[in-house]
C-alpha cells in the first residue's frame, strides 16, 4: 500500500478514559477508518487498560509519556474539564493535534491561552460541539445557509439530562449547567445564526430538582435569553433531569420559514396498544449523538489529513463561553449581562 | 324571520336509534345548523324516547306515522341493513329525500331498486360513505384532482374496529366484513381513483379472532386485492379487532407523488414520559369521524336546499357493493371475480 | 316544547362585526346549539348587517339599543380593545352575562373595575383565552391534573402570527404584542401550572420585521421569561410574522414527564413528492382554532344556564395582564420586573 | 497485536464491483471493524481498480484467482443474480464463508443447491436481506418477540424504487419485481411471523409505468397476498417507481396491538415554508439503508468468527423464494399458488 491509493491514518490517543473517553475510544478504534487508536491515558489504575483492552490500544497513566510518543498525532481530551486548559497547552507544545471535549477551558482567559497555545504550535485545535454534526441540526444549517427561511429572528436550543437528575447535586461544581451543559446550546445558537454575534444575556435558573440545594447556590434548571447584532433573539433552555431521556432539540425562526431539529424517535418504529402509540426515545447521549460523536471525530482526522483549520475551532469555543459567562454574571446581577468578545482585563 | 334573510332548514326524522341513529340525531340537533331534528324513530319502546328526549325532538314507534307525516322533509335511516332497501322505497315513495346508513341494500337488485325507487320519485338519495368527508380523505381528493400525484397506481385503505372484536362471532351476519366493514374502503377506493371502473377483485378472508368459528364462515379478517381499468391496482384490509383504536387510514401512490390519510392520533398532544413519547388514539369511530358525520348530514341538507344530486350517491352505493359482492364469489371460489356493472340477470 | 325536554338557550349579540367578531356570530349561530344569535351590533353602517344578514339575527348600530334590549340574555365583545372595559361595564350594569376578547382592559385598574362591575351585577364574565379549548392543550392540561408529568419545571408556549407581518407597523399600537399577542400566552402558562403565581418577568422585544420601527418604539417579536412561585420557569415567545403560518403551540417539562401541543398541521393528510413529505399547515387563528372558538362560546352559554363562574374569568383576565404589565415594566428598564397582584397604587 | 487482546478480523473480497458492491466495498473497508476489505473482483476492467484504489484493497478481474488466495476468509457476492448460484459453490467448495445478495439463486432447485454446497463445505452462507437489520424493523421483530402486540394476524411489507422507473423496461429481466424486489418484502414478512410458514399465494401484477410493455410480459408495479399457517394474512407490495424517494415500510397488527416500521424521513429536520411543514425523504436504498448494510456485513464477520450459522441464512433465501415463485405462479395461472417447501419434482 502505497500513499497515493490509501488515506493515511492519524494516530491518536484519548486522554481520560470515562464515560465519554470509552465512548470516543470505541469510535475511533471501530467507526473512523482514518483513525488509528494506539493509546487510552487515564490516571486510575484499571481505567485505561479496561477501555484500551478490547480496542487494541495500549493502556497509560501517563499524559507525558503518551505526549512524548512520536507514534501519537493527535489526542482526543475527555478528561475532567477542569484540566482541559492544561491538558490542549501541554498538548500543543508537544506539537500534538487536539480535540478537546467541551469547555475548552474554565475561563475566558484560560480558553484564550488554549487558543494561543495551539496556534503558536500549528496544531488543528477542534472542540467538541458535537451538535453541528448531528444529521438533523447540519442539515438545518445547510437550510439556512441556502436562504430556505430567510434571515434568523428567533431561535431556541435545549439540552435535557435524562433520569431524574443528579443524586448529589453538591458534587456537581457551581455553574455547571452554563459552562457545561448549556455551552452546546450557546455554540449551537451561535452556528446557526451565521456571521451574527451574540452581545447580551439575560438569565434565569434555578434548583428545582434539589430546591434543598438552591441556597449553596446549585443550578439544575435554567433559562438564558441571547440577543444578537443582528437582532435576532435566542432562547437557550437546560434542565438536569427529563424523564422521558435526553433531550436535545433546536430551532429557528426566520423571515421566510422555519426549520425544527430533534425529535427524539430512537428510529420510526412505533408501537400502538391500549394506551395509544409510542415512539421509544433515546435515553443517553451516546445513544442519541452516535452519529454526530462519529462525524466530529473524523473531522478532526480529516483537518489533521488536510492541513486545514477543524470546522470547529478555539475561537467558537471563547465565543459560547462568552455566552456563559455572561450568563453567570446576569444570575448574580439579576439583569443584562454584556457578552465579551476579548479577555476582560 | 322570512326566507330572504335566513337559510330555510331541512326537517329531518331519524329511522333507528342505535349507536349510529343516536349519534346522528345529536348531531343534526346541535352542529347542523340547516337541520331540523323533528322525529326520531325506533319500534323499540323506549328507545327512541330516549334518543329524541334531550335534543327536543318527538319520539315515534312507527316509520309509516312519519312518513305521512307532511313537515318531514328527509329522512335519516340508519336501521338495520336488512331494513335499507325497503325504507328506501317506502321514504321514496312518501316523497321524503333520504339519507341511508351504508349499504343502501344487501344486494345489488335491492340497491338498484332503491336507486330506481328515488329516481322515479325525484327525491335525493344519500348514502353514509363518510369516509369522503374526512378532513384528510377530503384533501387527498383534492390533491388528486390537482393532479400533484399524478395518475393513481396502487391504493390502499383500512378499517380496522376498536378493542377485541364481537364476543359472539355467530351474531356477525356472514359476510358482514365485506358488505358492512369494507363497502366503506371499497367506495373510498373508486372515489380516489376518479373516473376509473373496478374490473376484478381477489379476496382472502379467515377467522382469526375466532378461529373456532371458521367452519362456520365467519370472517373478521380480510384483505381484497381490486384491479381497475385503468390499470390501478388497490387493496382493502379490515379486521373486526384492533386493540389501539378504531383505525382508518388510506394512501395512494401515483406516478407523481403519494397521499397517505389517517394517523389515528385524537390530538397533537403528545405525553412523553418513561415509555417514550405517546399520542393518544382515537377508540371509537363516532369519536374518529365526528367532523366527518357532521359534514355528510350537511351536505344531505345542502343537497335538498340545492335541488341537486348529492355528492355521493346510489351509484356510489351500488359500485361499492359490487365488488363487496365480487369480494364474496372470491372468496368461494378461491379464485378472482368479475366485478358486476349492472344487476346479474 | 316545554323546559323540561329542551334546553334552555342563550340570546346573545355579537358586539363588533370586525373579522373575529364575524367569526364568532356564525359559530353562535350553527355551531353552537345552546345559543341563539339575535344580534350584531356594529357602529359601521353596513358592517353588522353583512354579519347579521346570513346568520338570520338584527344588525344594530347602537349598543345602547341592544343593552337595552330584554330578549338579550348576553354579549360577546369582540370590538376594539380600547372599548371592551366601558363595554363590560355597560353591559353588566345592564344585566347582561359577558364573553369579552382578551385583553378584558387596557390596565390592570380598568381590568380590575370590569371585574368589579360584573361581581357587583352578578353576571358571568368569561375572557376570551381561547387556548384552554383546544382539544390539545385541554387534554394536557388533563394530564398535568392526572399527575402525568409531575410537577411543572419548565414551561413553553408561543403565538406567530400568519404571513409577513402588519403592513404598516405605526397602525399597531405600542405595547400590543404583549398586552394582545403574548397575553394568549400568559394565560396559558399560568393555566397549565396550576396553583402557581407568576411572581418576576423578563422581557426582551425588537423590531425584526420593520427595523425601522424600533425607534419609534415598535416591537414585532418577544421573548419574555417568567418566573413562578414554585419555582417554575416559563418561556412565552411571539412573532407578528411566520411564512408557514398560525403558530401556538405549548410545551411543560415536568419531573416525571412532558406534554407537547400544537403541531400546526390540518389535518393528516401528507403529500409526497420530489420535494419530500408535506404536511400542510394552517394559516389563520380561525382555521386553527375554530373548534376552541366554539368550546369557549358554549362555555360562556352553560355557565349561564348553570348559573356559575365560567371556566376562565376576570381573575385570570387581571393574572395575565400582570404579567404582560410586568413585561412592558421589564422592557423599559432593562431589567427584571415584579408581576402585580393587586392595582398597583 | 495479539489475538489476545484484538479480535480477528476476517478477510473479505467483494465481487462484483457495481452500485451495490462498490458500497459494501467502502462499509467493509471504513465502517466494519471486523472486517479487512483486501480484494475486488469484477471482470470489467476498470471496474474493480476504480472501487478498490481508494479503499486500500487490490483489483482482481479474476473469481479464480481470489478463491484460490488463502488470505481470503469471505467473499460477498454482489454480481448479477444470474451468477449467484454458481459463485456460491464455487466459494464454498473453496472453503470461503459466503454473503451473498438476494436472491441466493434463480430457482428453488439452485438454491437448495448453493445451501447444500455450504453446508457440506461447512462455510457460512449468510444472504442480503438487509431489512432485518435496519434499527425500526429490527426493533419491530424485538417487539413482536417480547409479546406487545400478541399474535400477528395482519402483516404489510412495501418496497418502492425511487424515480421515475427504468428506462428501458425490456432490460429489466421477467419477474424480477417478485425474485430482485418483492423478495425482500417476503423475507421481511415471513421474519416478522416467527414460526409461521407461508402456505398460499396470490399475485396480481401490471406494468403501469410502461404499460406498452405489458404485453411482453413486463412488471413493475405488484401487489402480492399470502397466507400462512397460523392464520396470517400479509400484503406485499411493490413498484419501480417512487417519484419522492426509496420507500421501505412494515406493518404488523397483532392481538394485542401493532408495530409500524419506515417514515422514509432521512433526519428529523422539518422545514416550515408556505408549502407547510416539510422532510426530505430518503433518495436512495444506499443512503436508507446504509446502517442496515453495515450491520448486516459485521453480522457475517461475527458468524465466521463465532463459527456460528448466520443471522439470515440459505433456508431463509430458500422459504422467501418459494414466495416469488408461487407469486409468478399465480401471475400466470391468475388464481391461488400453493409455497413449495422442497424442490418441486
Amino acid at each position: 500500500m502505497t500513499p497515493t491509493t490509501t488515506p493515511t491514518r492519524v494516530r491518536i490517543a484519548v486522554i481520560g478514559a470515562g464515560r465519554i473517553g470509552a465512548s470516543h475510544a470505541a469510535l475511533l478504534a471501530r467507526r473512523v477508518p482514518e483513525a488509528d487508536l494506539v493509546a487510552v491515558v487515564d490516571p486510575r489504575p484499571g481505567a485505561a487498560a479496561e477501555v484500551a483492552g478490547s480496542l487494541g490500544a495500549r493502556a497509560s497513566t501517563s499524559v507525558e509519556e503518551v505526549l512524548a510518543d512520536r507514534d501519537v498525532d493527535a489526542v482526543v481530551i475527555s478528561a475532567s474539564s477542569t484540566v482541559h486548559h492544561d491538558l490542549i497547552v501541554a498538548a500543543a507544545r508537544a506539537g500534538k493535534h487536539i480535540f478537546c471535549e467541551k469547555p475548552a477551558g474554565m475561563s475566558l482567559a484560560d480558553i484564550d491561552d488554549a487558543r494561543r497555545a495551539a496556534a503558536d504550535a500549528g496544531v488543528v485545535l477542534q472542540v467538541g460541539f458535537n451538535r453541528r454534526f448531528a444529521t438533523d441540526f447540519a442539515a438545518a444549517r445547510e437550510a439556512i445557509d441556502d436562504g430556505r427561511i430567510g434571515e434568523p429572528r428567533l431561535l431556541r436550543s435545549l439540552t435535557r439530562d435524562p433520569g431524574d437528575g443528579p443524586a448529589d447535586p453538591d458534587a456537581v461544581p457551581l455553574w455547571t449547567i452554563f459552562t457545561q451543559t448549556l455551552i452546546h446550546d450557546f455554540d449551537t445558537l451561535n452556528w446557526l445564526n451565521p456571521g451574527a454575534r451574540a452581545v447580551e444575556v439575560t438569565a434565569v435558573g434555578d434548583a428545582l430538582i434539589h430546591p434543598e440545594a438552591r441556597e449553596r447556590g446549585h443550578l439544575d434548571t435554567a433559562v438564558v435569553v441571547i440577543r444578537y447584532d443582528n437582532g435576532a433573539i435566542a432562547t437557550a433552555e437546560a434542565c438536569f433531569a427529563a424523564a422521558y431521556g435526553y433531550d436535545v432539540r433546536g430551532e429557528v425562526l426566520g423571515s421566510r420559514g422555519m426549520v425544527t431539529m430533534g425529535d427524539g424517535a430512537v428510529s420510526s418504529l412505533r408501537v400502538h396498544d391500549t394506551r395509544g402509540r409510542t415512539a421509544a426515545t433515546a435515553h443517553s447521549d451516546v445513544e442519541l449523538m452516535r452519529d454526530a460523536y462519529t462525524a466530529e471525530l473524523a473531522e478532526l482526522c480529516h483537518a489533521v489529513l488536510e492541513h486545514r483549520a477543524p470546522a470547529v475551532g478555539a475561537d467558537d469555543a471563547f465565543a459560547a463561553f462568552a455566552i456563559a459567562q455572561a450568563a453567570i454574571d446576569s444570575v448574580r446581577s439579576g439583569g443584562a449581562a454584556a457578552v465579551a468578545t476579548q479577555v476582560p482585563a
